[in-house]
């Protein structure tokens, strides 16, 4: 649907129907996205209209009505469709000699100029209704025209056909937000985030609090902006997240706390990320898990558009251990199956080389997935019929080939992925397989995940550390330093605590993380015990935080869910910056104002900066002087 | 009230009633801030606790209740008094042999811990009921009790008697915001901002668009702070305010935005300044400036808190001329009179030499103010009585003295405030005299200012341009340089600019500025003339923006409202840091974290910058490590 073609739909919806569409329309999807529990919004309040060109209907009839908006299309000098964001409606031009000077402004208005038009609500001759068209069944007859503003330059039309390069709508975003489909994402997030608002605030007595963006360092930040201040050498740091502020206001006795928090995070280049972004950002003492769990869902259900089907709660919940074995991933898209399989058994007693070497090590096993009709599709490797078409079928004999066959459910046509190794590595690589399987099944027509589906899923007990890579004696926060322990497992803190389970939850949403959160550590002596003795941090950057929790810190928890991940998984769109209003290339870079920018040596005096050109810069400079693809500059 | 007496006032209300206050309580201002007209929200959901402290009543008398708070007060281990923010709750320590580990946990947490108790609502004993109390006729019998978090040090008594430096108060945030005036301002400032929300969203139907903060440096944004990009040598910039965005979303056809968006300005050392603080921000399209005032008014009362007077719209408004001459400021105060008289007809004949001189130059005046009962308050100058007290009373006739005791309607015990000079300045001098004047017999006990009384004002027809100060030929934008001319001034900027006002206007609160907007320009070719020929600008940094203008952009127009200001104004606080959940010192620094800080050298790599060192650093170190005033610092 994205940028599709509602342009061409609603022009010729304007004529004869021809075909029939089930995808919404401008005027249908307004109304969906209004409240339906609540007051219809005043949408001419205030203003020079007095009414929006979608909601005119026989029912206004004789009404004297004053419409502003932008001429969508003209034909023949008699009638005009004029466009807001709420719809479109036909004005007819006046012919009378009488009314030259209305028909001179509405005849030689540039299309995509904007004007105000009064005149009467009439019927449409019998026979030229639209029944497309929300407004099809009425026109105005123009009385009265002002040209508030003539669109003098276009620097691409605006019709969906003509085909435009991201980066040639980013640049001229201001027009871009014109699509339907902008539009459309733009209204939705915001009337989500206002339900989201209601069902903390109202439902629930949240109290909604801002945190500083312009904060201090944290440990280990190393994708934290910097912003310079007047004191030579101290610099603020922008915050990746109100991690610490909302902890710190449960220990200031603020305890139910929300903030659709601005967060930045600066990964350099990388597609599909922003360096700021929104979060939902929620806190709560005297909760456990199963509270913020239950919260979010509610939260989720409460705010989730009207025009879906609603959201059932609870939503399923998976360890990470499962999670890994069944789909190789922490956040495994639950829409269809594939799961992996262990068939270690199967193979037990193989003469097959490279799977007994693999049995035979520490946690080796075999896995497989079976992808459903692969083999018709997906012509490689074996598929369920007799003559497994296979590099080593001839080495499977025939018990466990059926054997197989029975545990994995296989079917005609189906095929067999199969890998060993060790556990974790065996689960990873089928986990990206099956992703690339279902890709691949659904290019060659294939459906395997229903777009209306909707697959949300908790993953939780995480560890609560991980050993870094290339140094396996030391540890590091699978998440952040900030996660309870299990109750159950503290005691192994002290002796293997590589084993011990946080207290963490991620939300999953069709294979996509959409947040997480914890309970996190109230009591100082053990936050001490894990940042100094565990992780080996400074703790001196982070006193302040320890220093709380000794003054009476209450037992706390919360999560943060990406909105911006969110929105764009709702509307089906393909990237977040078609949900946010002026998003930055995968670069960096607003193309439309060329920001970053060069400054002037002595705008940087008053921070006591200067820049530190690389030697090396011709280089550089040619590199991103480079015309090619806009969108990478 | 500003952390006041609460604690004590508290406490004291469990024993005996001593005197009366009027003063609210935890309970009554809890339960004003819950939104009368709507579902009162669930405030133990998903939580450990069956009810808050503030809830119980007589009404809930033989339920067993389990409560999670702060030890505020415990007397001869026989009960205490459980906090949270919904109120105060007594509990019974059990004294049977049976409950002693109940016991031990009760009266052995030091106060301020964090306890969970499970128990029973009784009544009170006869006689011992607390009317003062909103839970003081009922009380918990305790028969569980789990101690959440000792509190093991507090660096100040969380008493209000205990005295504290706002530096104190900063640096252990955390603890202050357990004080009922942060708990009430910040739950204040939220209900507040969520009423906003539905007013906009729910009613009026505006949609909620969040707006980069990382962007580019505006021409002349000489306050905007700068975040170094990984390239060499370019910054983004953090914008004052999303003008260009807002802008740009008309001509993108969201015809009705708002955002609480988060500004930065970075204006060094200013007192009650921040270097971020947030602003209610609004466009709309087809929009007059009427338009946006009557929306403001609506918005305003709409979200005003149900324990203060209903506000009276449509508010006041007054030129900024008649602002001048009458208050001698663009903010009048106009809580109370001491308007400016001119007097220069009463001394059109004087022998006294200044008043002559100052009549006889271009635009010379005489200017006064009658301060009621000043003269008896501020026994200076001449005050109404025969003889008058004045270095110059003498020179007054008799016949001036008379007219002009009738013009000022001079009564006994008044003081006369007089200067003269050229207009605006003479007016201006006596703004500030008058406001002085009002502090001094505000601390001498005069009522001037009903501290109950809100009392807004717009002013608007201000100048567009104005004179740059020491280059009288140049001009500058009165207010930004996309506000729109007058429609009857628009010949003028074409031959006396300085002449034109602005479709600007101010709103504003007892005497300060809350806000202001404009409508804007929405003609390329006028905002080009304006920037380049009056301004000389470089239209090259806003080419987008003029771009943006020539492709249809409608006519708009908005306003934008400081919160910080708003909250504190109504919240009678008197800084913006007391509504401010995390705010800097006036130096803007965070005294609890200590932002901002040093960074090691390799942090500042990949953002190709280095640091100045200020050659006369000894000095400034020196300078900073003054211990003196710790919010200084």
């Amino acid at each position: 649907m994205y940028l599709g073609s509602w342009l061409s739909r609603l022009c010729r919806g304007l004529s004869r129907p021809i075909g029939k569409t089930t995808q919404p329309t401008w005027g249908s999807l307004s109304r969906s996205l209004a409240l339906s529990s609540q007051r219809i919004p005043e949408l001419s309040s205030f203003v020079a209209r007095t009414n929006t060109c979608g909601e005119l209907r026989s029912s206004h009839l004789g009404q004297e009505v004053t419409l502003c908006g932008w001429i969508q299309y003209r034909r023949q000098n008699t009638f005009l469709v004029l466009r807001d964001w709420h719809g479109l409606v036909q004005v007819i031009i006046p012919q009378d000699e009488s009314a030259a000077s209305v028909r001179k402004i509405l005849c030689e208005a540039p299309v995509e100029s904007v004007v105000k038009v009064s005149g009467t609500v009439i019927s449409r001759p019998p026979g030229q209704e639209n029944p497309k068209m929300p407004t099809g069944e009425i026109e105005i007859k123009a009385k009265a025209a002002e040209l508030l503003n003539a669109c003098k330059k276009l620097p691409f039309e605006i019709k969906d056909f003509v085909k435009k390069t991201e980066a040639l709508r980013l640049q001229y975003r201001y027009l871009d937000l014109r699509s339907f489909q902008m539009q459309y994402n733009l209204r939705l997030r915001s009337k989500m985030v206002m339900k989201m608002r209601e069902y903390l605030c109202n439902l629930h007595g949240f109290v909604d609090i801002e945190t500083p963006t312009l904060f201090k360092r944290t440990p280990g930040g190393a994708k934290e902006f910097l912003v310079p201040s007047r004191e030579p050498g101290k610099f603020y740091s922008l915050p990746q997240s109100p991690q610490q502020f909302k902890q710190l206001l449960m220990v200031g006795g603020l305890d139910r706390y929300f903030q659709v928090a601005r967060c930045y995070r600066d990964e350099g280049s990388r597609p599909d990320r922003q360096p700021e972004f929104t979060q939902i950002d929620i806190e709560m003492s005297f909760v456990d898990q199963a509270g913020i769990q239950h919260l979010t869902e509610g939260l989720l259900q409460y705010s989730w558009p009207d025009d879906k089907e609603p959201l059932v709660i609870p939503f399923p919940s998976m360890t990470f251990a499962e999670a890994l074995a069944t789909y190789g991933t922490d956040k495994p898209d639950t829409r269809f199956g594939m799961k992996i399989v262990d068939i270690s058994d199967v193979f037990r007693n193989t003469e097959i080389r490279f799977l007994r070497d693999a049995l035979a090590k520490p946690q080796g096993t075999i896995k497989a997935i079976c992808v459903p009709e692969g083999a018709e599709v997906l012509p490689i490797f074996l598929n369920a019929k007799r003559n497994w078409s296979s590099p080593f079928a001839k080495f499977i004999i025939e018990e466990e080939r059926l054997e197989l066959a029975k545990l994995m459910e296989i079917k005609e046509e189906d095929m067999i992925l199969l890998t060993a190794g060790e556990h974790e590595k065996a689960c990873s690589l089928l986990g990206k397989l099956r992703l690339e399987c279902a890709d691949l099944l659904e290019t060659r027509g294939v459906v395997l995940r229903d777009p209306a589906l909707f697959s949300f899923l908790w993953v939780v007990d995480f560890p609560l550390f991980l050993t870094k890579e290339g140094s396996p004696t030391e540890l590091e926060s699978a998440h952040h330093p900030f996660t309870a322990p299990h109750s159950s497992d503290i005691h192994l803190l002290y002796t293997e605590p590589e084993k011990v389970r946080g207290q963490h939850y991620d939300l999953v949403l069709n294979g996509t993380e959409l947040g997480g959160g914890s309970i996190r550590i109230h009591d100082a002596q053990l936050q001490r015990y894990i940042l100094e003795t565990l992780l080996k941090e400074d703790v001196q950057l982070l006193s302040h935080l320890l220093q709380a929790l000794d003054c009476g810190a209450p037992p706390h928890g919360g999560i943060a869910l990406g909105l911006d991940r969110l929105v764009c998984l709702v509307t089906g769109v393909s990237s977040i910056r078609d949900v946010i209003a002026f998003p930055k290339s995968y670069r960096g870079h607003d193309l439309m104002s060329n920001a970053p920018d060069s400054v002037l040596p002595e705008e940087l005096k008053p921070y006591h900066i200067q820049v530190s050109w690389p030697t090396d810069l011709e280089e550089e400079e040619k590199a991103s002087a480079t015309p090619s693809n806009h969108l990478n500059s």
